[in-house]
């Protein structure tokens, strides 16, 4: 793979001097287009072997364009608060926004090859890293970003060379050391590890480019011209781009028709399910008990818990979720309601405001609302476009495994009541004075989309229902089962966990 | 200090149920009606003696209120991250924006009162601890956030009794450990802290209500009234507020009439001082090798910079940046421009935005003007309040004493150019084709009012210029001479600070 990396291209200082002008000014105003374009962000990975000259790339990158709206990002060893969240969550939170340019070295690719060259991973965990590369990459690709990966290569003797004549300069010496040393004579371990990492990452969505990184001005032009017509073809295909057409609700009953979207997996719920006031008390009562007694146990063992709440206006989310909270420790949950994203969350891929959002170890997030609006009211509404929210249950999936991996308990609730129950929910709030705030006008708007919704729901629940996050679907027409019902699925999930 | 909380006051079930309930009512409305106004935080501090009952206020604030819009807070010891910045970085980082309610348990009040009464530090250091505190106060307040502190108070004899009675409940016993009677053994000298604390930190922008913690329902009613009333009152005084009269540039001469305007420290300036294309090639290669050097010991010594650039528009202060990045290591520098804040920036006080941006240790990072903003272009522009710029100046000093008290070196450029060179660029920049774009017609609008700033510049310098954080006035007509006198400045500091 890396023979053609290994030919000795060398570029003259005079053929570098002729070139380097006009690609610094031409990259200095794409950077300009695509700031104030401000439609997708650049994302450029520079990795390869030690020497190879990631660091004078990031430097000549620097110095082309306007420094000012490159973010250079590098990784030390994960700090406590990285740790405590999925392996992703620091490169989700160092993304850059619409427009802007982010250079990451190595980044997400450094410990899987890393860990492989030195067998500290076995080939079937490399392979579920890379996959989740590639699901990362897909993500940001999708959502518009333009993806470039360097690989600066050196062969095993042109490295040696390399690391000698820094050692020889009293300047630069120090940027040898002894763990450059070392993985130099695994070399060929780490070859390995790279190929089958290019391999399996090499995507048409964010594909790989190796450099031959032996001289600095051949490696600079090569680098500066692949990201100068990148930049420029992203733009012009940019611009040729008609908007995409958004029709709300469209293809909204999928490839049965209109018939099917009467027929849900809520259809065969049995709605009248309900519990006396007595019994209500104690249950609740009961479980609250246990679960403050579990919470707390979870908290010993760092467990984390996420807890969603899904279901239509009125279905009773607040007070399900307010009997949940009444049994915690105020010091360790955290309420987090969502509507409308942020103006610097909308610069970024819509699953960016959740990650952000990942709380610390031990505590319980609940969230009132979720990354699922992406194939609930954005689809319905039209916010999103047909191919985001298709792709989007991908994307949740391989989201909700991450934190599931990471021992997170995830837990789904989807609150459910009858269109009939909505219908006298709703006048009840708007007859009683003190509740009459909390039924607006959309509220009236979205019930006329009530079977939009259903559909979008049954949906939904079809496709992210997963082994390892699987729906709990609550009949919530009696507000006292439902309560009870979600308590004791949280409870069932936390003794589940802890008995692990 | 707390006798009147050792009165064993108590309140019956009967009242409570009387009580409760339209209290319950009234808060809810009250915290739906800040929040749609959305002008303002509310700040709860709950601290006060183990067992007083924090815990449950914060429990009964959260059913009372819509719990989704309450950001509950409590601290655990210092992340690694968190360590990395100044004390108040982690305070905040967690404030809650405006229209929310933030619940904040002992926060920033738990270190000081602890650590002085087991004498882990000086009675001279406390009360630095607790001047910063009220700083902090003060700037929340100033900005209009609301600010309400409870100070729980159990005898030692409620105390022991409380510790004694939650030991004998097999559901609550956990809730005392070995720290809580290690504690309960110095109440003599938590008491002697905790009246200080008060004494020096009761303002009347954020005044202390010491409440008797031993009865939850006294505890409970008291509290949620004084929440309550308070709430209230501030609603009503913003109702009543007119809008603030915004005079762009008034008061800008200050105290000393118009005359003034035309001497300021800008006028003492040698701004002929040069330096020929020789002199400024080996002086720059010089003082790079120098800076890199510097940078990478202070990166060993986990020593963070931060340099500020301010100057009018064309002064070079992109191009000084330029020559300062090209000496670092890109892993470890980043640039932060700052123009207009965001969304979520506008929803805080104005310097959120900038502490939310410090760097971990160890790393350079460079504000591309800064929160320097409030005194210039929003004094001048009339974006801020006279009362809002002008107490700026101390808000700044006290942000910066912050910086330089955490060991972060702290240098603040003011790159000057004269109203002629001015010119002369703008001119330059109109016929260079590549340049234009750098041209826009704000700038020649600002450029009108070349005097209101350089009044505005002067006074900041005047009253931001300290002994911990001083201005360095670059004479930047010649671009030769302020290249190097930055740089060669920036290897100063470095130098002086590792000196220490």
């Amino acid at each position: 793979m890396f023979r053609t990396a290994e030919l000795g291209q060398k570029l003259s200082k005079e053929e570098y001097k002729r070139i380097e002008p006009d690609l610094r000014f031409e990259l200095h105003e794409l950077q300009r287009k695509t700031r104030s374009l401000g439609k997708y962000p650049v994302i450029i990975v520079l990795a390869g072997v030690d020497g190879g000259g990631k660091g004078d790339t990031v430097k000549i990158l620097n110095e082309w364009m306007d420094a000012r709206w490159v973010i250079n990002r590098a990784y030390r060893p994960a700090s406590d608060e990285e740790k405590e969240r999925p392996r992703f969550w620091r490169y989700w939170r160092d993304l850059p926004p619409r427009g802007q340019i982010g250079l990451f070295m190595s980044a997400w690719y450094s410990s899987p090859v890393v860990d492989y060259a030195h067998r500290k991973i076995s080939r079937d965990e490399l392979d579920r890293h890379l996959e989740q590369i590639e699901n990362f990459e897909n993500a940001l690709a999708d959502d518009g970003a333009l993806i470039l990966k360097f690989w600066m290569h050196l062969s095993r003797d042109a490295q040696k060379k390399r690391f000698k004549s820094l050692e020889k300069d009293p300047d630069r010496k120090w940027e040898v050391n002894k763990r450059d040393w070392d993985n130099w004579k695994r070399y060929d371990q780490f070859i390995e590890a790279a190929e089958r990492t290019i391999m399996r990452t090499n995507t048409g969505k964010a594909a790989w480019n190796i450099i031959e990184g032996s001289d600095n001005r051949y490696r600079r032009i090569t680098i500066g011209t692949i990201l100068r017509d990148a930049m420029q073809k992203k733009l012009n295909a940019m611009k040729n781009q008609s908007a995409p057409t958004l029709t709300a609700g469209s293809d909204i009953s999928g490839e049965q028709g209109g018939e099917a979207a009467s027929l849900t997996v809520f259809s065969g719920l049995d709605m009248a399910k309900g519990l006396d006031r007595n019994m209500y008390k104690s249950e609740l009562r009961k479980f609250q008990a246990k679960m403050n007694h579990l919470t707390r146990k979870g908290l010993k063992q760092e467990m984390s818990t996420i807890v969603v709440f899904e279901g239509p206006d009125a279905a009773g989310k607040g007070g399900a979720i307010r009997r949940v909270i009444s049994a915690l420790d105020p010091h360790h949950y955290q309420i987090l309601p969502f509507a409308a994203p942020t103006e610097e969350e909308r610069a970024q891929h819509y699953l960016w405001r959740f990650w952000r959002h990942l709380s610390r170890a031990g505590d319980v997030t609940i969230f009132d609302r979720s990354w699922y609006g992406r194939v609930l009211v954005e689809r319905v509404e039209g916010f999103a476009t047909n191919a985001e929210w298709q792709r989007a249950y991908a994307e949740i999936n391989d989201f909700e495994q991450q934190l599931v991996e990471h021992n997170i308990v995830l837990i789904k609730f989807w609150v459910h009541i009858t269109k009939e129950e909505q219908l006298r929910r709703f006048q009840e709030r708007e007859k009683t004075p003190h509740k009459s705030w909390k039924l607006t006008d959309e509220d009236w708007r979205n019930r006329e989309k009530w079977d939009l919704y259903s559909a979008a729901a049954h949906d939904m629940i079809q496709y992210t229902s997963t082994q390892s996050a699987p729906w709990v679907i609550v009949e919530g027409n009696d507000k006292y089962y439902a309560r009870v019902k979600t308590i004791r699925t949280v409870c069932d999930y936390l003794t589940q966990a802890l008995d692990r």
